[in-house]
């Protein structure tokens, strides 16, 4: 695979994932995972999650923005995997809020749209790296520049 | 669910679970996450892991060894998700080479279970977090105590 051809396929698996996993600093130091929801994203820039404000992460992502968000797709072969590493900006703004908001939601959220333990965050990747049976390739995206 | 109740829930994610997500500290200081098979389990008390000794993630587990491993079931409701925090000892003795190795493994490791790039991760975990839709539930384990 070249690296256009690498690019296209990470960015088919982020497409099809609702579910992705979500890596930070824990209060300890160690790594951290969760799996949440990845309800948006700009191509490969941006990841858009929407989260409960009183998660655990959402403190630790205060504390260190430092991230990853790993997507998976290994029910059948070829199994695929994609790790991005950056950044998240927490979002409270009713722009982000809005953007995300999905109908149903209230049974997470009760409040609605301004409910305020609904978080948004922000994930923006500085690099990836991709794998499927026989290739791994890593590619910097923008936040990297 | 009481904590007995608890336990059991995240042993059975663990028994059916032949992939999960492994979280390490990247080379720039940030969470990084991989998928690995779990090829053994002492209960709770420890996740054994066959894994290339080229991979990333094993470079970075001799600089820094606190790890998680994260099992996911999202296919259907009710979803379940376990994050295990704890540490990794690197071992590439027979004995730990032995437990793992199966037939057809030839065809990652050709050298079969002495090919120097055959590497077992034994992850030891000092707490627990378990989830389902309505609970969320933290437990000790005994390398925490």
């Amino acid at each position: 695979m070249n690296e256009a051809e690498v690019r296209a396929a990470a960015l088919e698996l982020v497409e099809r994932s609702r579910i992705a996993f979500l890596g930070t600093i824990g209060g300890e130091g160690g790594p951290e995972i969760k799996a949440v929801e990845c309800a948006d994203h700009d191509g490969l820039e941006a990841i858009w999650i929407s989260t409960n404000t009183s998660s655990e992460h959402v403190g630790q992502l205060e504390k260190d923005p430092r991230a990853s968000v790993y997507f998976a797709y290994h029910d059948s072969i070829p199994w695929q995997g994609l790790l991005l590493s950056g950044r998240v900006e927490i979002r409270r703004d009713s722009e982000a809020r809005e953007r995300l908001w999905e109908d149903g939601w209230e049974k997470f959220y009760p409040k609605g749209v301004t409910d305020p333990d609904y978080t948004v965050l922000r994930f923006v990747p500085s690099w990836g790296k991709y794998w499927q049976f026989g290739v791994k390739a890593r590619f910097e995206l923008s936040a990297g520049g």
